[in-house]
C-alpha cells in the first residue's frame, strides 16, 4: 500500500539552540511525523506536522497498561554536508519486533523509513555538525483508545520526533564506573527485555537512582534467573576484551539486540580480532582481572557509540580497568564507527544510508 | 499541608448510559481528579474540573521510559442511598508503594482519598444500582516532562476518572477456563510485579491473547525463576482449597497484593477456615487433583471480587475443578465480600468508608 505522506507546514521557525548547551534529549525540532492506526481502518494519514502537543483521553490506554514501544537512531551530516543514517532498517525491524511482543499492529518498515529520511531532510538544519553532535531520531508508538480493561487497544499512533543533541553521557569516550546490580533484575527470558518498550526503563529507575547515590554512573544488569550471568548496561550492551579475545553476552531473549553490537561484532570479524557470543558470569570476569586478563571493558549503543568501563563494582568489591584509560581496541572501534558515520572513513558494510534532499515538499 | 481542592463546575452534563450496556471501563463520568507535581513545588492545584483530555508534549516521559502507575477500587451504593468505600486506605497505601518502586514522589494519602470522597460525593447519580454494578475508580500517575534521558521525571500529573460499570468478567460467578502459561513470564523477584506500574500490563497482552485463541478466558502465571510455582492470574490473586484447607501464594515481591486476597484470608481466619499463604508449585495443584483432594479454585481481584475457576489447563492437560460449578466457599466468600460492600450484611472488620454527601461544593 503506497501512501503519501502530507506536509502541513508552520508560521514560524523556532530559534535554534547554540551546539554546547544541547545536552541530550532537551529540544525537539520545528516538526514531527505522525500516523494513526484505528483497528477498522489500519495504520493511515501519515503526515508531517508542526511539533505540538497531543491530546489524550484520561482513559488512553497508554497510561493504564504501558502498550509503548520506541526507536533511537540518528542522522548525522558529514564534512561536503551530507546527511546520513546508520543502518535504519536494522531499527524498522527491531520496532516490528516490540510491535509483534506487546501486540501492537506492524508497521510498513519502507513508509517509515521514508518519512523519516522526509523528516530529517525538512530538519536538516537542525543537524549539528562536531565530534559526537547528532541529530537525534525518536519513533514511538502509543496506545490511544480510551478503555479500562486489560487487552490491546484498538487504537495506536506513531510518531517520530527529532532532538539535536551532545554527546549523551557527557564528555565523550571518558571511561565510567559501573555498578554490577545484585538486588533489582531489569528484564527475565519470557518477558519484555529483549525489545524496546516503555516499562523496562521504567522498572530500572530505581537501581540506576541507587548506584547513583554510590557514585556509580550506570548499572550492569545481570540475568533475573541465577543473578550471575552479565547481561547489558542501562542503555547499552557491554563487550569485555579477555587476553585478547572479545566476549559480549550472548542474545538469550532477556537482552535488547543493538544495532551498534552488532556493529561492533561485524568490525571485528572484518579485522580478525577474535570475537564470541556467550554466556558470562560475572564471576569469570573478576576472576580474569584477578590473573591480570581482562584488559578493556565498553558499552555499545546509539547514544554514546563505545562507552569505555574504568571501573565495575560487584559484591562489595571494586575492579579498575586498563587504568581508568580508555582501551586501544576501544578507541578503534570508536573511531571506525563514528568515522563511517561522518562519513570521514570508507564504509565497507554499505551501513550508512544517504538521505537525499527532499525540495518537493517544500 | 492541608490544601484546598478546587472545583470547576461543567455547562453541561453527559447523558447516562443504560445499566444494562455498561460493560467494564467504557464510560467516564463528567468529572475528574487533577494534582501536579513539579520537583520545584510538590504536589499543587489539586482540583476536580470536568473530564476532558489531557494534552501532552510528545517528549512526556510516560511515552518513552513508562513511569506510570495506578489504582482500582470501587464506590458502591447501599439499598438506603448511603454511598461507600470498600477498603480504600489499602489502595492509597499501595499507591504509594508503587510511587517509591517507580521513583515517583510520594502522595498525601489522606488528600488523595479526600478527593476521591469529595468527586464520588458530586458523581453519586453516576453509581449504577444492581447485583454487581458499581462505580469504578480509577486514580493513576504519569510522568509528563518532556525529556529523552533515561531519568525519573521532573513532572507528573495525578488523575483519577470514574466509570460507572458492570461486573467484569461478563456474567457473575460463573467458573472460567484458564491455562497456566509456560512460556511468557509476567514479573520476576527484583522486578516490578509486586506493584501497580503499566508495564506489568503490557507485558501480559501476548500470553493472553495466545490463550484467548486457545479457547482460554485467562492466564495463571507461574514464577519467572522455575517455571513452576503459582503467582497470580491476569488481574486476580489465585486461593486452593485442597482437602479443607485454602491455599494461597505467599506474597514474594513478584506478586501483586490484592486488597481483596487480604480480605479474603481474614474472612476465612475470621470463619475459622484453616487458610494458608504459602509457595505453591502447579505440580502439586495437579497432584492434588488426581488424589481427589482439589474442591475449589478461585480467583479475587476488585473486578469481579471472587471468580471461579472451572477448568487448568496446564502441560497439554487439564483438569476440571468442582464439575466445573462454583464452589460453595467461594459463592459464601462471594456474598460475604459483595454483602459488605453493599451494605447488606453487618461490617466486623470496620471496612467500608462512608461518603458523605458533600453539597458544599456543588
Ligand atoms: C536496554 C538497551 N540496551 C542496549 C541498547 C543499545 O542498542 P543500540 O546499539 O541499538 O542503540 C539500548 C539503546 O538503544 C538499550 O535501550
Ligand atoms: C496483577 C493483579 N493481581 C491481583 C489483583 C487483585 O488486586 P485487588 O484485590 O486489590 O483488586 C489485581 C487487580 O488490582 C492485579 O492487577
Amino acid at each position: 500500500m503506497k501512501q503519501d505522506i502530507a506536509f502541513i507546514q508552520r508560521e514560524e521557525l523556532k530559534a535554534k539552540p547554540e551546539p554546547v548547551s544541547l545536552g541530550f534529549g532537551n529540544y525537539y525540532t520545528d516538526y514531527m511525523f505522525v500516523m494513526d492506526y484505528h483497528i477498522d481502518s489500519g495504520w493511515h494519514d501519515p503526515r508531517i506536522v508542526p511539533y505540538e502537543p497531543i491530546t489524550l483521553d484520561p482513559a488512553a490506554m497508554v497510561f493504564h497498561y504501558g502498550q509503548a514501544i520506541f526507536e533511537g537512531l540518528k542522522a548525522y551530516k558529514t564534512a561536503d554536508g551530507t546527511i546520513q543514517l546508520f543502518r535504519p532498517e536494522k531499527n524498522m525491524n527491531r520496532l516490528n519486533e516490540s510491535c509483534a511482543r506487546l501486540c501492537i499492529p506492524q508497521i510498513d518498515e519502507q513508509l517509515l523509513l521514508n518519512a523519516i529520511k522526509q523528516l530529517v531532510s525538512i530538519e536538516k538544519d537542525w543537524i549539528p555538525e562536531g565530534e559526537g553532535m547528532s541529530l537525534y531520531i525518536r519513533p514511538f508508538i502509543l496506545a490511544t483508545e480510551p478503555h479500562l480493561g486489560v487487552r490491546p487497544s484498538h487504537q495506536y499512533k506513531l510518531l517520530v520526533i527529532l532532538s539535536p543533541s551532545g554527546a549523551y553521557y557527557g564528555s565523550q569516550l571518558s571511561p565510567v564506573k559501573i555498578h554490577v546490580e545484585e538486588h533489582y533484575v531489569r528484564a527475565v527470558i519470557g518477558g519484555v527485555g529483549h525489545v524496546k518498550t516503555s516499562g523496562n526503563y521504567a522498572a530500572s529507575l530505581k537501581a540506576q537512582e541507587e548506584a547513583e547515590e554510590k557514585g556509580y554512573a550506570q548499572i550492569l544488569w545481570l540475568d533475573a534467573k541465577e543473578n550471575k550471568y552479565v547481561e547489558e548496561v542501562g542503555s547499552m550492551n557491554i563487550f569485555f576484551k579477555i587476553n585478547g579475545e572479545v566476549v559480549t553476552p550472548k542474545l538469550n531473549g532477556s537482552i535488547l539486540p543493538g544495532v551498534t553490537r552488532d556493529s561492533v561484532i561485524q568490525l571485528l570479524k572484518h579485522w580478525e580480532v577474535p570475537v564470541r557470543e556467550a554466556r558470562i558470569s560475572i564471576e569469570d570476569i573478576f576472576a580474569a582481572h584477578e590473573r591480570g586478563e581482562l584488559e578493556e571493558v565498553f558499552g555499545s549503543g546509539t547514544a554514546a557509540v563505545i562507552s569505555p568501563v574504568g571501573e565495575l563494582n560487584w559484591n562489595g568489591k571494586s575492579i579498575v580497568i586498563n587504568e581508568q584509560q580508555i582501551g586501544q581496541l576501544s578507541q578503534r572501534i570508536y573511531d571506525a564507527i563514528t568515522g563511517i558515520q561522518l562519513g570521514k572513513v570508507e564504509d565497507p558494510f554499505d551501513w550508512t544510508v544517504k538521505v537525499d534532499r527532499v525540495e518537493s515538499v517544500l
